[in-house]
């Protein structure tokens, strides 16, 4: 396999983009892209997108982008992973340009949720739709059952499941492109409105419109173009069963494990190695969960690490989400994938601003469909 | 780049299974493919569907399947190009196998249509949902138009279209799994119900569910395992614009052209050097303008050669969809890239029974999605 970098991102704002249409939003990602790139063209291109034939009728993306971009005649085709669609697009790129049979592919994610689907009812289809959904079970229920099993098994708090969103809006709130940039207190995460028993509504990601985008290319390439890029050491994806119920354990989410294992083995790294990681808080207990599924936090103490400020920006261990995360930045779920790259990429070349975390030289990118059916991990390394 | 290999086939039988799920099918076509190659593991699964969230509420199908099918925590992924999203699945798993990721991979597609969904609504969703369906067309009217624009330009006949339906029935008489197999003659398609002047019904392929897989693997693997492959000599995929009024010519199809083009030069063949060919046959004058796109016959000559007998099989020229193609087999539309590499291996394997191309030693699979916005090509060789 050959090595492979990305060399230019581009995103829109993430938030509620309702005067501009799908195919505008991911343009406007894909260009800048390519312009950040420096690149004068593209040999092909992924879309990430998890559900734009419910959202918005338009099904055929990889397609339908590909010509409003303008570089027909390029293969295009969508990935769809769920939520992590962004992450599986970008993994496609990855096997690419790393088989040889290309040298630049663009990897984009978009989605628009709020053109007046039913949000809830579509991303409902990446659970279960006969075992789990037909019997009312919804994305904040399932999040919930995981959140009460970890509560009562490792006496995760309340409190624990709320730093979470404060560390993560603290972090929005000096992020550009996020859909939150106000930052919230403990007490009103506390007190928003109950939405699925224990979480409440500053526990759960926003609905977004968004899209982002990355050029990916041969190191070769990244190398002659002259310009900061940074390489990509592991790409890791696994799968778990599609409902909850099936599992031996609600509070390990296996595919997170499995990827995060092939990962560290790819890139010949251990946890301690990492300088930074965007995970996947869809909801705040996601992000504790999978901090303890990537090695970083042992079994169970993920919650009491969030509530002693570990993974914040400059908390000497191990910063998580300094994007904002899912909470803060929003989640425009085909995007989110395809954003986490951004942030990583961002903080190895030392464009963070003041999200820069300092001597970045290695980030993780962790993306998560479902409850945890998918996951697709990347780690970047600075050039 | 690594070669690669098809080393085994399964699929269901096309139509309206009406008692199944689309897990059931999809599981059944994928434990085929498997037993047949002999492998005891697969790498990593990709499915091909076009549109499951809105056929039967269910996305996320890469983890769907690869749960029932039992085969976590490996990666699992689905890939959408419309129509073509099955070819698209096959050449994600080429580029893994090709890359040195992995080894063996499963490559399948399904679709389930007769679930109660408006079929030609969801399908609409693969055309330009703003500039074309919103104004009230759909795909038998987008191909009609191209109908009559073949016929104008070149004096293509309706006779000649019939033609194509005539020999894609008789080859789906001589076809298990096709969902018609019955004959049908020059006069029936004539004389059938007007879908969108100048199609008919019988110029139309059918609404079906199916399920179909592959197993890939790299030609090592392969050769280790002693028993009958094809050798994957060229993947090739193609977009064009996803409108058709976008077009500068309604008669040619850029993305069959330019797909076809890198994968004579990929596999450093030309068309006379092909001795069977699946095209994506979608209605009658599709099979006529690919015909031609892929250099087998002269602009223009594409309906005369189908209805002088050229494109049957023992025709001494250049079978077309030996398999019944997608008007008489059927059209699950996720399936269909993936039953067309089926065909194309038991012809190279010489197990196609009463179908059989004599002396077959390369064949062509021609997937496509709308109205050609989307074009995947491979071509396989016989050991």
């Amino acid at each position: 396999m050959r090595d492979v970098a990305v060399i230019g991102t581009g995103m829109t704002k993430f938030g509620e983009l309702w005067g501009r249409s799908i195919k505008d939003i991911f343009v406007e990602a894909a260009e800048r892209a390519i312009e950040d790139a420096g690149v004068d063209h593209v040999d092909s291109l992924y879309v990430g997108s998890m559900s734009p034939g419910l959202f918005v009728g338009q099904e055929h993306l990889g397609a339908v982008m590909a010509d409003y971009l303008g570089v027909n005649p390029i293969p295009a085709t969508r990935v769809e992973s769920a939520c992590a669609s962004g992450g599986a697009a970008f993994r496609q790129a990855f096997l690419e340009v790393a088989s040889g049979a290309s040298d630049i592919v663009l990897a984009g994610g978009v989605e628009k949720m709020t053109d007046g689907a039913d949000v809830i009812d579509v991303l409902a289809t990446a659970a279960d739709q006969e075992y789990e959904v037909y019997h009312g079970i919804t994305f904040p229920g399932l999040y919930a059952l995981i959140a009460k099993a970890h509560m009562h098994q490792y006496g995760t708090t309340r409190e624990q499941l709320a730093a979470v969103a404060v560390k993560n809006h603290r972090n929005g709130a000096k992020n550009p492109n996020a859909q939150f940039r106000s930052e919230v207190t403990l007490e009103q995460v506390m007190g928003s409105t109950m939405v699925a028993d224990p979480l409440r509504l500053l526990d759960c990601s926003p609905v977004s419109d968004g899209a982002a985008a990355v050029v990916v290319a041969s190191l070769d390439v990244a190398k002659k173009l002259n310009k900061s890029f940074a390489r990509v050491i592991a790409s890791a994806q696994a799968s778990d069963t599609i409902a909850l119920h099936s599992r031996q354990s609600l509070t390990t989410l296996n595919a997170v494990v499995n990827a995060a294992q092939k990962a560290y083995k790819m890139a010949n790294i251990k946890p301690a190695d990492i300088n930074l990681v965007e995970v996947h808080d869809c909801f705040t207990i996601a992000e504790i969960v999978v901090s303890e599924d990537l090695g970083f936090f042992e079994k169970g103490k993920g919650g009491e690490a969030a509530a002693q400020g570990l993974t914040s920006i400059d908390c000497g261990r191990i910063p998580f989400n300094t994007s904002g995360g899912l909470k803060a930045k929003g989640h425009p779920v085909g995007a989110t994938g395809i954003a986490q790259i951004i942030e990583v990429y961002e903080q190895l070349t030392a464009k963070a601003g003041s999200r820069q975390v300092k001597n970045a030289r290695r980030g993780m990118a962790q993306n998560m469909g479902g409850s945890g059916a998918s996951c697709v991990i990347h780690i970047l390394e600075a050039q």
